[in-house]
């Protein structure tokens, strides 16, 4: 039933043009437009993993370097770093390529903890991950590492 | 000045989590919301071959086979057919992906033509087209053979 | 059960205002915003004809000869031009005028088949259509020829 | 300068198929969507009447009669009632259309005040206004006693 | 059933950073965007009141006395002024904070009347109101005349 | 010129019905559009106490721990934690109160990190803040906490 999957399995990229519809009223792209595209990335992974309803638990560390433009075309990279029993933390990378000469711009990165739901909206089991590369295998220990963190925090707050 | 690229360099994937916002009063996914979606990714297309302003100047025949439903990811792959003096046919081929199991379906397709404009808006000078594969090739010669039928259409009309 | 109607009974005309959030970053209307307005044109004439639910099946070339800009207000005067049995083909015209000098610009048009449905989503029957002026017989033979192009291309491909 | 003009000159018929992006959450259309569609209709007259920018100053009773469904075609019809000299008053009439059984429906209607507006943001003239039908002279002479009711209020105010 | 209700448990105030999305093509915020925001406030009010379904019914004068620049926080105080038998008057007031230097400045106002429906879409009756200030009284006497003349315009009409 | 101003001078609250063009493809209101009310909060706390342009820098922890519902009044109340030379971090509470019986329920929060913006876009220099209750202290001490690990991971990383 809980048959595990590999990283790659539910790997996604999502990308898509930036109109003025998106633009803050500076004329760069909102962060409320990217955090949005980055929680839908994240949901696309936390699915084709779980392939169940799933829900954002939490958001650790969105970070911003750099400013994307309207015309720019953002770029989300997601993939998965570590499973839970029921939840999972997907990882997203933003970049985003600015279209008149095509420069790449490493834009920041998010951690988003997924939760899988059975159909009366309880958490439900997930498959487990297959670690196949380095990668996956650093990628693993660092989200374990954040996991710890929130556990303490937990048992503190 | 006008160095030729490949089809390769311009090729893109765009690709969205299909919302209740793109719904139309069925529930499915607005027939205009999939057409947008076509004009970006022929966008991207365009502007990553031109590198200039560039402006939809035509479709040729968008053809939908399947609906797209709302938690779908819609998926759309473009490249380039055929590149002119100033304009481009841009070829799009558009896919979902039923998120609960994960089947992609074949929704349509459709055939774009682009201009690349200067700064004062008249339509200017695009690079070349390099054909390296015989799938590149075989798109080239339908893309010649709907651009003849335009232009004959063009002088009868 | 299929009573034929005429032309003039599902003749349609939508107009609307286009404001900051149509636009693309050049600053002028989105060509997917007029996509979207096409296909909204066309639904309406198709389900004013059959009064069933409608589906778009295909576009057969959407040119665009003009720009649109904020402020204008974009018109699209759509028509039924030919009937099948189960599909309708609707030729849309699309306008705008500049709200400033009332100008009015034929900004292109399309032509756009429906298929009707029934509540299972099966083709449906539809009524005929009543040809009355040299106008409604001139679009249907054209209409009729762009159909014997699309049949043989499909037997084609 | 202020080379008078006919009522017909600048009515207006905007219309608009209402999507699930317009519901409120009963499913029927929103409120301040058809608010947004009257101030719409409103603005395309007060500027085919001054072309000059115009902005809404005030709305004297609007009312809902009737709801607006999720797949119904909106049918604004707007002309102009009264002209100050700076400022005119526009009529608006809701009404909406069942698209599976073509039934018309009263959905409301409103007056708004518009204030023309020269290039520095201050009121200016405009054309004078033509009454041509026994419609127009009554609208007009009901609109002058809501203007004078506005008056009289702004003075105890 | 019917127990009353002071006018401070319905006190409702919004507010929302206004963004680029909401402007109309002079770049300040479209009319029609406050208009959505102080039916939404109303609706707020009108629930808090009765905690059944409600509808607007009609809007008596809205005026605006003052633009809303994009950039700028929007702050629609709203609450209930008088009680029927199945109605409520709602009197939003709305006000504008400048972000950049934090000057607040009175934008306008709207008299709005919202029905209690039940489920099945009739009229419903609703808690009466408590006045509590004189504030509260003043408004409720002012309401009422307001409400004497709609009745009459209707025995006219 | 950096003159200190006090938590409660930018302390903000934003409030907004929900509708249906909120929803993800389950009817709840979607992660991101929460994510973009919080960055909104956020953006205006950090305008309030800078008064020049900010930009969001990074997110420390959102957590979800309640859906929130179509119809529901989503409630963001937010307050400035720390300041230090160009950043501040905002605290952001997010509840939501269920309209039909008026239940408040406790949806999450977030800490986001704000930058002051000269008008070359470089970081610029803001007031300090005063702490006037045990509650400002509280929230500064961890808020100072937050900022010495987000500090060491930069060095780390």
């Amino acid at each position: 039933m809980r048959q595990s999957k590999t990283v790659k399995e539910s790997m996604t990229e999502l990308s898509e043009v930036m109109q003025p519809v998106h633009a803050n009223h500076y004329g760069n792209v909102n962060g409320g437009v990217i955090m949005n595209l980055v929680d839908a990335a994240a949901f696309v992974v936390a699915t084709r993993h779980a392939r169940t309803n799933v829900v954002t638990a939490s958001i650790d560390r969105m970070v911003f370097k750099a400013p994307v433009y309207i015309g720019d075309i953002i770029i989300l990279k997601a993939a998965i770093n570590y499973v839970g029993r029921t939840s999972m933390e997907v990882g997203v990378r933003i970049e985003t390529e600015r279209l008149k000469d095509g420069v790449r711009v490493n834009v920041g990165s998010a951690y988003v903890t997924m939760v899988a739901l059975d159909k009366d909206g309880k958490p439900t089991d997930i498959p487990g991950l297959i670690l196949e590369t380095d990668e996956d295998r650093r990628r693993n220990t660092e989200a374990q590492k954040r996991r710890a963190i929130r556990l303490a925090e937990k048992v503190k707050g």
